[in-house]
């Protein structure tokens, strides 16, 4: 796909972020002084989850509407996802007054369609056993007209992703600091691809490190092989946000140039820095969302000493996943 | 007291905010486009869950220690408290380089004992029972030549408090806003003093509306009545980060002047309100910490249309405390 799509570049996220600009919550840099003292870093940690909808999401979504002109997006908008997705394409449909549909797993999580639909998108819903998603998304983007927003194989969606990397950079910047060490939460690698433009523009030479959980790190095994590789199965992990089958085509054209090692954890840690971020940080963190936490966690011997941008990609969880979480035993 | 005591003022607060400058986190001004949407209002929110030690006594901890000379602080310092200003002062104490004793009951919850002790505190356990937490506190005061920091009724600690404050309404006034009501948690009143003065200094007018429970809300009877009323029993709320059992002298001699009417919720209301910031907000505080949150939903058709500042002032409850909230009906 990346032969026909031109490759987002810089300026891509620096436009998306003036589109977004009142709209999308400008998130704060934080700093946890427990953090530092127990991984002997100095972490900036970016809380996505306090964006719009719960996650980043809402950013690339917002961006890819705001691009599209009148007559492309008359007839709203449609997207295939199941939690975080979805959210951010309903509520940025919402606030350009036009109509989402969005194609849910009759299985989804009760509060994330109910969600969905209080933030006024129309919801389909199918059934994963018998029923083919893009047939179904294929067929209603004929019926209506609507445009369909790829939640991460889309330079539009990309840039806008990459604005949160971008106010990063921009905050690190201003406080006088540099940055050693990025790392991001992937799936399908929009929001990785996205930070990868933004810090290798802010800080040249800085790689970012992809984090995935075990059994589902296709990311790192395709940056290490050099090409897009796939996971054996499809879902079977409580990171639901970041599941994916393969990278995304853009994304990786994009990363497989910037991008350093990927990380990979378990999730039992991912659990871990869930809770971790509940406890010490009091952040709600779902675990797919904290999965660069954990990595950071999983390798602090070998970061120390390290400036770290740790992106915290999304908060939509249940209580249920953080009593879960808060029953294993604690990281410190 | 107040007779003997300068009251503290708008400068104090100035002094303090240089005081805590690289220490204490500058937490940031959140805005919840969700809050809004079924509020009416314009939402402020100050999350100090995100401060040091998970609240905001760290800044008053941190001021007061400050202020002191090298010969007053340097037999250690030392508080009684059962959670959240115990923390506070452990972590300025060692950030200081002297030593803590913190007077905390038996019965205390076990990770806030257990984290007091992980910033370097030396804990002394009470029995509520049969022992005096005061004599016992003066006995080593005596003993070591400790200073002793009082949780709210000292004007360095006030003036450290109103930090917050003080910020968020730099915040806003960077942001070309202005501010209608207030609403902070009140329990001694430090916390809610030092935020009036730094909101009648950017604000003249504005007042600050004191944030209860139900039954123990003996500042919202003291303002009323423009005297230190107190409580008739001493425990039994979840908001135990806020229950004291009467205004502190220096703090209401501030509020009786600045304070508008108080607000009080039930507890139900302040764990709906902890379930919310969970849900919708992605951050956790504990029910003593959501109690403003909780009037502003209670109360929101009389605040409809104003622009409203809500200081979330702890996180720092157990997990099973959120499931407790999040099990009651959602308030939406």
């Amino acid at each position: 796909m990346h032969d026909q799509v031109k490759l987002p570049v810089f300026n891509d996220i620096a436009a998306a972020a003036d589109r977004i600009k009142g709209h999308a919550v400008r998130t704060p840099l934080l700093n946890s002084a427990y953090l530092d003292d127990i991984t002997g870093c100095r972490v900036f940690l970016k809380p996505e989850c306090l964006q719009r909808t719960g996650s980043f999401k809402f950013r690339g979504a917002f961006n890819t509407i705001s691009s599209m002109t009148d007559d492309e997006r008359k007839n709203g908008v449609i997207a295939v996802s199941s939690g975080n997705h979805a959210q951010g394409v309903a509520d940025a449909a919402r606030v350009h007054g036009i109509s989402a549909t969005i194609i849910m797993p009759a299985d989804a999580p009760k509060t994330k369609i109910d969600r969905t639909k209080r933030l006024g998108a129309q919801v389909i819903l199918y059934d994963r056993a018998n029923e083919d998603r893009e047939a179904i998304a294929a067929e209603h983007c004929r019926k209506t007209g609507a445009a369909f927003i790829h939640p991460f194989n889309d330079p539009r969606v990309i840039a806008g992703q990459g604005t949160a990397g971008l106010e990063a950079c921009q905050d690190i910047v201003a406080r006088g600091k540099t940055l050693e060490e990025v790392l991001v939460p992937a799936g399908g690698g929009g929001l990785a691809s996205g930070t990868a433009l933004s810090v290798s523009h802010h800080f040249p030479g800085v790689a970012v490190h992809t984090c995935e959980p075990e059994g589902f790190d296709d990311y790192r095994r395709s940056l290490a092989s050099g090409r897009v590789e796939e996971n054996p199965v499809e879902g079977g992990s409580v990171c639901d946000a970041i599941l994916t089958p393969r990278p995304g085509e853009i994304g990786f054209a994009i990363n497989s140039r910037l991008a350093g090692e990927g990380f990979a954890v378990t999730d039992e840690q991912a659990l871990q820095a869930t809770a971790f971020a509940f406890r010490e940080l009091k952040l709600v963190v779902e675990p797919g969302g904290a999965v660069a936490l954990a990595s950071l966690l999983k390798y602090r011997d070998r970061l120390a000493g390290k400036t770290v941008l740790l992106v915290l990609s999304g908060g939509n969880m249940d209580p249920e996943m953080l009593q879960r979480a808060a029953d294993l035993p604690e990281i410190r």
